[in-house]
């Protein structure tokens, strides 16, 4: 990547602007672009920073027509939602929030796992009742899990619940110390207490959680997708807990956001199903904020861009 | 303590056996009571195993008249249902249930935590409405706990707080290395996000937790009681969750139990009921009567028992 032009343009999509982006005035012109207007402005863009990171519309409006940004950043840790055959083939360099959203996302499992084995979803239906029944629960410590997804945000996932003393195996897309490559996952899967997705979603991660898998799950294991919703093939996750395959799952991410009042999920026995909320913790949008500055820092003088997505697999590649 | 009598007897206090005392057949006379009839075979028993640990039959039936058991062994880790002035001054020995609830209970405030942070009882109700509603959560890692109580039980709460990133002081009757004394409390409670009660009932800790000691609080601090009911105020609680002097609650414990369908605390905004399970997980009913089997072993066997009872302070005294 050469130089920044001497007077670049930062193109942000977004609903609401980024915190303290004013702080770059006089040295960057810095444009807003909407879902409709996004196409449009695409050519005059040195960078564009996807703050609004639910939206489709750079994938959609990627292919277009004229010049395009050198530069993405997208405040999300998955790229899949903007990435399209014309941008992976292109010389734009892309980035992404990498570090921003482990650790909340680690305590946010962390909290389904606990929630599922000391029975709180059934104490606050008993409560609403006003019902007083004894249970016995569930101890984590000597559980098995499996965390499937090794980067940044997996090996949270296993660190935190390892210091639970969960037997934690963390399974990634090339085996190496301390990660088991794909051809472990059905073994690791069938023994576990804790299945736990924190994949990025990708071609060879597409539908990868199908009824064969949940099928070869122990009865008394849970699910808990914290990654996208499409590695999920979500009617056969709903059949496995219907016909109790499975004892639970919580979903977080779904093939469709926001989840329509429709859905038959909202109501499938076992299933906790949340708002894709699991990494956002109070100042989640200041440090994303932060992080972007910090990169832009270093792209306008010239410096080497960290969380340099491979566009080809769809992620940072990791260490 | 002198040894065992040749043709000993053991007196069980229960609803339902505990498992596996058929082992002791032929080496001691085994003799069941319920609360309407301890009063009248405690004398005859040179052992008397509480394994019902709700009641409250021992304290209401040990000052007759007659020989009292010389060991007295509770399934519980309190030992306040069962003391009265009149054991306290004898040279019976009493026994608890040290160790078997230390984990499960760590984990239990572990899972109270986590989920008042991420905020899941709104999350099941959003559920319930099929409503996605989005919210900020809050990282458990770097805040801070007090925990109150430094027995194993505290200790064990601490530790796994700890392994969260939370910043937890530990306070005890006596401060020593790593343990704050009472005269520490109200300032370590100021400042802490989470007040964890795991203290044993005793004259010192009755009713401990108050009105003034909520109002120190945080206005964004929580409180979780998992040691007796007796140690909190529960209507001074309730009133500082409705006007909001904290952020939330959960009780396991109460002043009376079973809870009673028409209390009022089922329905307190922001207040978790659970019915006294936090210690509860699969399989403690079988540890609770392997550990009582060890300690007749040595018993009988003329060693000397551990989770001996200080029975003046109301609690096995700490290491």
């Amino acid at each position: 990547m050469s130089g920044p032009p001497s007077e670049a343009t930062l193109l942000v999509l977004d609903a609401e602007p980024p915190p303290r982006l004013g702080t770059l005035t006089g040295r960057v012109r810095i444009e807003h672009a909407d879902e409709s207007t996004l196409a449009e402005r695409l050519p005059s863009a040195d960078v564009l920073l996807v703050w609004d990171f639910t939206s489709h519309a750079v994938r959609r409006a990627w292919p277009g027509e004229g010049p395009r940004p050198r530069w993405v950043h997208t405040a999300s840790a998955g790229v899949d939602h903007l990435m399209c055959p014309e941008l992976a083939a292109s010389d734009t360099v892309v980035t992404n929030a990498r570090g921003v959203f482990d650790q909340p996302i680690a305590e946010y499992v962390a909290a389904l796992v606990l929630a599922m084995a000391k029975d709180l979803p059934r104490t606050w239906d008993l409560q609403r009742q006003h019902e007083w029944r004894h249970r016995e629960s569930q101890r984590v410590a000597g559980t098995r899990a499996c965390v499937v997804g090794s980067g940044p945000i997996g090996r949270a996932i296993a660190r935190t619940l390892k210091a639970l003393g969960i037997r934690t195996a963390l399974v990634g897309r090339t085996p190496r110390t301390g990660i088991h490559g794909p051809d472990d996952l059905d073994r690791l899967m069938a023994r576990a207490d804790w299945v736990v997705s924190a994949a990025p979603l990708t071609k060879a991660t597409h539908g990868m959680f199908d009824a064969r898998r949940f099928g070869m799950m122990q009865p008394s294991a849970r699910f808990i997708n914290v990654g996208r919703g499409q590695l999920v093939v979500e009617e056969a996750l709903a059949e496995a807990l219907s016909k109790r395959w499975i004892a639970g799952a919580a979903l977080d991410v779904f093939a469709h956001e926001p989840l329509v009042r429709e859905s038959p999920l909202w109501e499938v026995p076992g299933l906790i199903v949340s708002p894709h909320m699991s990494g956002d913790t109070v100042g989640w949008r200041d440090e994303l904020g932060a992080q972007f500055l910090e990169l832009f820092e270093r792209w306008q003088a010239g410096r080497p861009l960290p969380n340099v997505v491979d566009k080809q697999r769809g992620y940072v590649p990791g260490h």
